[in-house]
Order: C-alpha cells, then sequence, then structure tokens
C-alpha cells in the first residue's frame, strides 16, 4: 500500500476548500488514502511573514476575491465568502481532532460539512455553538461535541499538529505532502496528479 | 482578430521564465498573439508589500527553490538560478524596450535570450554590458544596445510601462491579462487555456 497524502488546510481558506473537494477522488485514482489536517495559518502566517487577505493592498486583495469566484467555477463548486474573512477556525479544527480520534470517516464528513457551511454557504462557523449546528446535521450529540472542543488533550492535539506542520515546513493552505514531497497550493493538483503518476521527477 | 494577451514578467523571476517558454504557442493555438511587457517587480512589491526570495523566512525561500526547480523539470526546461539572485532586470527591461520599438520580433528574441542566460544558464545579466554581451549573440550592435539602453526617452518607456502596469493590478510575475481579464503565475496557464478555449466563464 503507498503512503497518504498529507493535506493540510485552514477552514478559513478557499484554495483550501476547493482542494478539499478534489484531493480524494485524485489520490483514490493511484490507490491513495489522504490524511487531512487541519491547521491554523494565523500561526503559519507569524512564521512566513504572510498576510491575510483583509490585510493585504487592495491591489491584491481584489485579485484574490476575483481570483477564488473565478476557480470555483472552473471547477463548478458553489462559493460564498463569509462576511468575517478570514475567520477563526479553532474550534472547527478542534472538532475535527476530537472525532478524528474516535471516527476518521466521520472526521472527514465533518470536515466537508464545515467547509461547506463557510465557503459554499458563507455562514459564519468560527464559534464552537456553530460548529456543534454543523455536527448534529451528521448525526453527532451536540454536548458530545463542545465537550470534546473544550477537552485539554483536544486543543493540546491542535496545538502538535499545527507545530508537527510547521516543522514539516507548512505555510500555506492548501498543503500537501506525497512521500514527503512538499506541493502547495490548490493550483499544484496538476503537479499533484503528475507526480501520483510518474513517482515524481 | 482577437486582441493580443499581454504578458508582464520580470527578468529576474523565474515563473516568468517558465512562462515565457509556453506562452506563445499556447495563444498561437487560439489565434492570438503575445504582447512581452517586460515589468519591474520591485516596483510592484513595494506597492503589494511582497517579499523577494531573499528577504523571505527559509521555510518559504526553501520551498520555493525546490519548486522553481520542479517545475522547470516538468517542463521539460532547463534552470539554474544566479548567483545574485534576485537580480535588478532595470537594463535588460530598456534594452528590450528599446528595441521593441524597431523590431518587435528581434525584441521577443532578445528577451527569451536573457531569460535564458539569467536562468537557464545562471549568468549574471544585470549589467548593461551583460545585456550587450546577449544582444550582439543575435546580430544587434553593441554601441547602439548600449546607447539605447542610457537614452531618456527609453528610460522614461520603461517607467511609464511599469506604471501602467500597476495600474491594471499586476502586482507579480508572470501576469497575464487576457480580454481584461488578469491571471497570475505560471500555475495559472491551465486556467489561462481554459479560458482561451471557453472565451471565459
Amino acid at each position: 500500500m503507498p503512503a497518504p497524502i498529507d493535506f493540510y488546510f485552514d477552514f478559513s481558506s478557499p484554495y483550501g476548500y476547493l482542494a478539499s473537494t478534489r484531493i480524494d477522488a485524485l489520490a483514490a485514482r493511484f490507490g491513495r488514502s489522504v490524511e487531512w489536517r487541519p491547521f491554523l495559518l494565523g500561526v503559519a502566517f507569524k512564521v512566513s511573514g504572510a498576510q491575510a487577505l483583509t490585510t493585504l493592498p487592495p491591489i491584491k486583495a481584489d485579485y484574490f476575491k476575483r481570483d477564488f469566484l473565478r476557480s470555483a467555477r472552473m471547477l463548478g463548486v458553489p462559493f460564498k465568502l463569509p462576511e468575517k474573512f478570514p475567520f477563526l477556525a479553532v474550534q472547527a479544527s478542534r472538532a475535527f481532532y476530537w472525532l478524528d480520534e474516535r471516527d476518521p470517516g466521520q472526521a472527514k464528513a465533518l470536515a466537508q460539512a464545515l467547509f461547506h457551511a463557510a465557503l459554499a454557504e458563507g455562514r459564519d462557523v468560527s464559534g464552537a455553538e456553530a460548529v456543534a449546528d454543523i455536527a448534529v446535521t451528521l448525526g453527532l450529540d451536540r454536548t458530545a461535541v463542545l465537550a470534546g472542543i473544550n477537552d485539554p488533550a483536544v486543543k493540546e492535539k491542535l496545538r502538535s499538529e499545527v507545530e508537527a506542520g510547521l516543522a514539516r515546513g507548512v505555510f500555506g493552505s492548501p498543503f500537501f505532502f506525497i512521500d514527503g514531497e512538499p506541493f502547495w497550493g490548490s493550483d499544484r493538483l496538476p503537479m499533484v496528479e503528475r507526480w501520483l503518476e510518474t513517482g515524481g521527477w
């Protein structure tokens, strides 16, 4: 069995969302699974010196807003930026890691639902209650989800995942590793595909 | 006749170089010509707040150095970073605009030769004499090239092209416009291709 592809992303990242709609099917064509790893881009940005969209000068921010929509339309994926953007994905990421220890398949379904709510419907999913609202639609228990989000072990798990990502060189979203090879950006998916086809070059 | 594609780039930009090896053939398949427009990324970076590779933190600089080589190998294009990188492309850009007013076809050939020297062979092409060395290999007269580089009208032409690019929203290299639609990055070439095929979406 070839090793899984590691997929780092921030729930607040439009390009992470776009990649999330494609990466599992792409990987499966080459017999690969995908490990989803929510990550906090704000922490990475402090290290890399990058800026969130809202603090970018208009010449760049305007381009990105246009490109989000254009890229989503090209993929046939619904897209809507929430009013509060970028948003803090700490609670969503904790809920993911809490569930991932119990049921990885469900955790991926939750991640997809969170991405869809935030970036296809433009809903605010930054709060724990909003995350729980989405979790219950998947049949999860609200009280258990909220307890999971507040569990110190889960908080520590997110911190250690973010640290591990930084240590591996993750500085943006989406960010992939295939057998250790790093790929940044949803526009790198054609290169990811070629890499999987050829085994690298 | 459909309108030409505008292709903005900095001679010091690896992704600009990679795109330069592809854009004319791609455009020609859709009956389009390409207007090459050398640009000074340093000026754009002051506006956009972006950083040159050498001032990026290692987590990002290491990734880009790897991605330059990997992207070039994927395209089957020779690549070598010059020791002095990024370099100031003012003289190269002036030589281009001087020649472009006289012979646009020759100006494009000069641009290709400059890119090749700088980023396939890793030569220092930042100085006027180095630019002239390359120009003479195309049959151009050294004295005329050096006079052109120093012509106040040519200097003004470069300034006005950079200003015009900024006014249109150019903040990186390569940067394309197709019928007014902006595209940033060599990894946008598949999207550029789709745009030309479909007329946009």
